[in-house]
């Protein structure tokens, strides 16, 4: 294809010379080069096309002509800080305010779901006067100093991790492989339990809550799905303690679960999180986030005589793209594909789970799906090298999948929203074949 | 202008409903609706037009066509994340390493200066092993909350700032208003000293120095230019003692400066920083920036265990921008405009300085200067009021230019790299116009 400038080995050798060694590559024996995306679609360099069942940023599709023409059209106008009065930076407020329970009306534009969740620790803390947060174990918040603090996936992958002292971690409520399981009475009010306790042991020894921050669904952690009821019992915990709750919305928002617009509409209309958190679909790939809370939270913040600003952060073309995504998604109904398409996925996938002992959990909400491998369904040991055989296998049939959680045995199904039925057969396909090729060597 | 949404009064109705009251606008009594902008203009609802000198994040001038055209044709090929392959990458990191001393080598792609400085910090923490920072007096290095903690110019806003033990203030290197003054007889060293002299206090606590951190050239601080010599000299101690030293080139990097595309590199050809960020000016207002380090660094870094990925970063959209941005500074010489203008300017301004006694230091490298205007130019006392009156009055006379710096009294110059000498023309005759009318009020 014209739009390669140099010789595939010409680009490695020059990534390994002046791009950081801890960026890593998907595939890093054998990486791929993508020069050009449309859709559900990527392809390489010779052309070859790949099925992305992967890329939850890609929202509405690789490259929407909607979206690319919005951008472009903006970009000729104007490009410039929110110091300035703007008509897409209200707009667009207003139009993801309707899309929230109506107390979450007031918004804050950044560039990134990092700076997103470090703002809203910020938010919480000022509000609160307390220090403390809670955080799910496994859970990812970003890449930022203050979010490695709260993120396990991340301090834990570190030789020598010292846990900030105002962190703390309670289980993650995953009623697959977590301490409470499905067969357990009442694991919401379990998990919920412990995160009570935490906050008592915080107080015995002089410690204040400021927040409790999860992602409305964990997505490194394993695709966790938290029982419902979980979340306004950790919210009434919390806010006896004086803190807020934070819903992480950064990988799971945009009507990926299918049924709602957030994810953490899953736990009931009873549930309204103090603050939401935005990220990567929000802009289709454009770096932008939003952070959305309260009138009261807000004040508060703005109390504390810091101004709060941010160079790109909702500017002009930022809010042209966020506009139209939102429409996208509307005129192209990918929230009802989304349900759709991720009920016949699912579907599909408890049907392998019948004939593939390997397979031992299938979870999921929309397209956002999660198969979790084990080697023993009873023990449930993570069957961690057969998820990464899966994923290599899949990318030789030019299917990109990813494996993720602690164990890195749960294939993670978080395509571009227009992904289909066929797109669906296809993968699933291969992975009864893939599954069922190991299974011979198995046995 | 048919870019109008809404009328002004319902946007700013909009605008308090849904945006974080943290955010400020600039004439917060009378805000500026901005719908359009070409070069160093901005045009706003009614299509009066506006001269910007103070927007150095339309760096190469607002919209302009190069970099408009290089971002929507990469967006309608792709738009990925940085774990596939591809040319835009390592081509940018190539061109943007081709710019700095050679032992600058390897780059890490972020969405703001706020997530470059962050990670410049982990980079030098992970290093060193050391967690002390040394940071400057009215420094400004981003809003996430690692780097308020550095930042005195925000955490001195805050109604209850409670320092972060971690973070050591060292004197401004400000000959003008600073503790050594241009009649001392070696305010770089002198300035250097005040570093050496909190290092053997960190030392004497058993505290371990990570980094030193200073903006090439303040920028809120008030236009601060460092004496030459001072950063060799403070590397020096820095580097004794098994830190870092880390050059924030957010405000003031690409060219600006004129006689250099760095503005660290008006300190000589001997000075080399350990970390150079960047941000506002790189993508001309796209959300973009850069850390670029050695491989000494680099390797420190990913020998932690964990994996740098940032979702946005390093986007093939970025880069494209970012090329863009690099190959117009080039194409229409704007570095040799900085410094042809800038100095054209500087000699206006000097000549008001004979003429108006309010008028007490003009400093500036290129199209980077200060006017900082005091009460009295024995004792310095500053003219805050008089500042804003100047800022207010140009803004009646279409011309936006702001005031900064820890009294807020100084004036800065800071316009798209495309101003013009006739820009400067106009510009300095309104200002003169303005003082000479300020001045016989107060007679």
């Amino acid at each position: 294809m014209s739009a390669e400038k140099f010789e595939k080995s010409k680009t490695i050798e020059l990534r390994k010379k002046h791009v950081g060694p801890s960026c890593k590559i998907f595939f890093s024996h054998d990486p791929i080069k993508i020069v050009q995306a449309k859709g559900q679609y990527m392809y390489d360099e010779k052309g070859q096309c790949y099925l992305d069942c992967i890329n939850n940023v890609a929202h509405v599709g690789h490259c929407h002509p909607d979206v690319v023409k919005a951008a472009a059209q903006q970009m000729e106008l104007l490009n410039t800080n929110s110091r300035f009065l703007h008509d897409n930076l209200v707009f667009y407020a207003q139009r993801l305010q309707a899309t929230l329970p109506e107390k979450l009306s007031v918004c804050y534009f950044v560039n990134s779901g990092s700076e997103a969740n470090d703002l809203a620790l910020r938010l919480a803390r000022q509000y609160s006067g307390h220090k403390d947060i809670i955080t799910l174990e496994n859970a990812y918040h970003g890449h930022v100093s203050s979010l490695i603090d709260i993120s396990p996936y991340k301090f834990h992958q570190l030789s020598d991790a010292e846990q900030n002292q105002f962190v703390h971690v309670a289980p993650s409520p995953d009623v697959y492989r977590g301490k409470y399981r499905a067969d357990y009475s009442d694991p919401a009010t379990a998990y919920a339990n412990e995160v009570k306790a935490i906050i008592d042991t915080v107080h015995k020894k002089g410690g204040k809550i400021a927040a409790f921050i999860a992602e409305s669904l964990q997505s490194c952690g394993g695709q966790v799905i938290p029982p419902v009821g979980y979340f306004q019992q950790v919210a009434k915990h919390v806010h006896k303690a004086g803190g807020l709750f934070i819903a992480d919305e950064v990988q799971v928002g945009f009507g990926r679960v299918g049924t709602n617009f957030w994810a953490f509409q899953l736990q009931g209309e009873d549930f309204v999180p103090d603050i939401v958190t935005m990220g990567k679909p929000i802009g289709n790939g454009h770096p932008m986030s939003c952070v959305v809370t309260t009138r009261e939270v807000a004040e508060a913040f703005m109390s504390s005589g810091m101004e709060y600003f941010n160079t790109f952060g909702g500017n002009p073309v930022s809010c042209a793209i966020g506009l139209a995504v939102l429409d996208v998604i509307v005129k192209e109904d990918l929230q009802g594909n989304a349900l759709r398409v991720g009920q016949y996925l699912t579907n599909l996938l408890e049907k392998q789970k019948e004939k593939h002992p390997l397979i031992g959990d299938i979870r999921g909400c929309g397209l956002f799906v999660g198969v979790e491998l084990v080697k023993d369904r009873l023990k449930l040991t993570p069957a961690t090298a057969e998820a990464q055989e899966v994923i290599y296998k899949l990318k030789e049939q030019h299917i990109l999948l990813s494996a993720d959680g602690p164990h890195r045995n749960v294939l993670k199904f978080k395509p571009p929203m227009c992904f289909t039925m066929e797109d669906a057969d296809l993968v699933v396909e291969k992975i009864d074949l893939i599954l069922t090729a190991l299974q011979n060597t198995l046995i």
